[in-house]
């Protein structure tokens, strides 16, 4: 199962809103639509959106009738702007959309630029998977035989282009014959995990127990947690991470429990630029998402809520992050760094 | 507004399950129907229970044609092992079964049996707007002026017999003047908070904001929330307190942000027979309660679900328990006890 590809000139996706009820795939060709897609969650997940934002900006490319080079990227920084700006708390996405617009600049004429765009958009998409399977090859080591194995939102493959990090770990650990069972967070206020992680791991035949996300610290209490496992949509230079709302409760949870907290996430979802998390900008989604339920009115008429699609989970409550360069362990601002000036020399 | 009373030889009862969309009274004259509301929880909540139980007895004891009071006893019998068993975690609904009960026991002929059943039962509701009123007096001195309380689920008018245990707390506060502001869990699986406690408040026009529960651990860290105060359902004699589902996980939260977290309950939820809180029975709900809310299905189909309906609070993480006879503080075990010996030595 691919989450997003490249086909025939449009972006195929397929449509997270409807799932699990309907397998409906979208075939995007506009920008608009593009954006619409990113902001109502159609495509979601940090990896995922850094291949959606890549393909957008060739998607701008390949619709441009601009003559000359300058004009060309001239548009394709507005639409950068304009596709980085759906989520800003998705460092991905605007990683993709860079990494496009890089390859752009470094291009010739206009011509050269949409070929080299659109390369790199396919390169991106290629490289996810690898670095997934890394990703879940490195965490499996972390997972004990007959783990019982926690995990919030979904960090799949629908999160990524088909593997996933979180659930790649996941993956991983039962494709080495260990006998892991996992509780599944449902994840209010869009059910990420009820709809997404649960239907994942149900197809790849992984046993599952679906919780609401109110019940993990019972089963911590209880001795039916051996591991928490999450991704993250950006990670600082000291390790402090931004992910799905919730995540945070399950760190200072597990660390009461005394339960190891993993975060699995790609290398590029680490921001080298911000070192305090607490400057993480958190993205406010609208009230009705958490007054209902889907179609189904929850709250009073009128209710007042708050929404906050994020939270952020300090590095001292992380016990490893696993990369698809290794697992880091703390001291996370040495670690990380020395992994990041590896890259560096190699690049 | 009364969320059950007795009236013409029936228990009168607000529908909770349709609230807050619509305002349905249920007209009971059977214990089969009594039983099923208690079931579906069309009347819950510790307190509210208490009375259901008790005017359940009172309504077997009306319809019985026994001719003798052996008879009618031993009906009564079978009519408060049904009731109690239909929520075995739910000490009051078999404290009010047994209180009426009892009244039967020293009763003399049939008649005079009838009468005092049903004098006991409107006794407990009488007793419990006081009793709220009480809790509200002296857990409003534990809420500073400004502060911003979360509570979880719903123990408040609702649950009891108008005024509220926790949200007896809140609405004393915020009658005596003071600027307080609300966060209320939606409370998964069944809703409670969104659909109870949103629209109690909204009635009483006290300010809050909904929130989902995996959010309360983002607000906290941020500085918003001050203390955090829930009913419970039983409460062993070291103070441990078992409460929806959700309830263990914030104290733990709380204790981590260093925030008090209250227990609002009335002396007849502390359960003297039971010292150890994980000996307390979790009622373990259907798996369509996860799987779906209502009307509208989540997971995928033949989807696996955990589905506790309460969870236990160790006393070491509770900062007092506010009685109607006061704000009990650690040591519990003396505290409660020395209290209980009170009571008993006034009876």
């Amino acid at each position: 199962m691919k989450s997003i590809e490249w086909k025939n000139g449009r972006i195929i996706i397929i449509d997270q809103r409807k799932l699990p009820r309907e397998e409906v795939f979208l075939e995007i060709d506009g920008l608009a639509d593009l954006c619409e897609a990113i902001e109502t969650l159609a495509v979601r997940g940090a990896p995922a959106l850094g291949i959606a934002g890549a393909m957008g900006i060739a998607l701008a490319a390949q619709k441009s009738s601009a003559a000359t080079s300058e004009q060309l990227l001239s548009e394709l920084k507005k639409a950068a702007e304009k596709i980085s700006g759906t989520r800003p708390t998705a460092i991905n996405l605007s990683w993709g959309v860079k990494e496009a617009l890089d390859a752009a600049e470094r291009a010739g004429d206009a011509g050269e630029m949409k070929k080299a765009v659109l390369q790199t958009a396919l390169e991106i998409a290629e490289e996810d998977e690898k670095m997934c399977r890394a990703i879940g090859g490195h965490g499996a080591s972390l997972v004990p035989q007959d783990a019982k194995i926690l995990t919030h939102c979904n960090a799949g493959g629908l999160a990524t282009g088909g593997y996933g990090t979180a659930v790649g770990v996941i993956r991983a650990a039962y494709e080495q014959g260990k006998n892991i069972r996992v509780w599944v967070d449902e994840t209010r206020p869009l059910l990420q995990g009820a709809r997404l992680t649960a239907w994942e791991l149900k197809e790849a035949g992984i046993p599952f127990k679906l919780i609401t996300d109110n019940m993990a610290a019972h089963f911590m209490q209880r001795g039916m947690v051996d591991i928490v496992v999450t991704g993250a949509d950006r990670i600082t230079s000291s390790g402090d991470a931004a992910n799905k709302i919730g995540t945070y409760g399950l760190a200072v949870l597990a660390n009461y429990h005394r339960i190891p907290f993993y975060i699995a996430a790609p290398f590029s979802t680490i921001d080298f630029s911000l070192d305090d998390g607490m400057k993480i900008p958190i993205e406010e989604r609208a009230k009705e998402e958490v007054c209902s339920f889907r179609t189904e009115r929850t709250a009073p008429q009128g209710c007042d809520a708050a929404n906050p699609a994020f939270d952020v989970t300090p590095h001292g409550l992380i016990t490893a992050i696993i990369t698809e360069k290794g697992v880091v362990t703390p001291p996370f601002k040495e670690n990380l760094s020395r992994l990041y000036s590896q890259e560096a020399k190699v690049k």
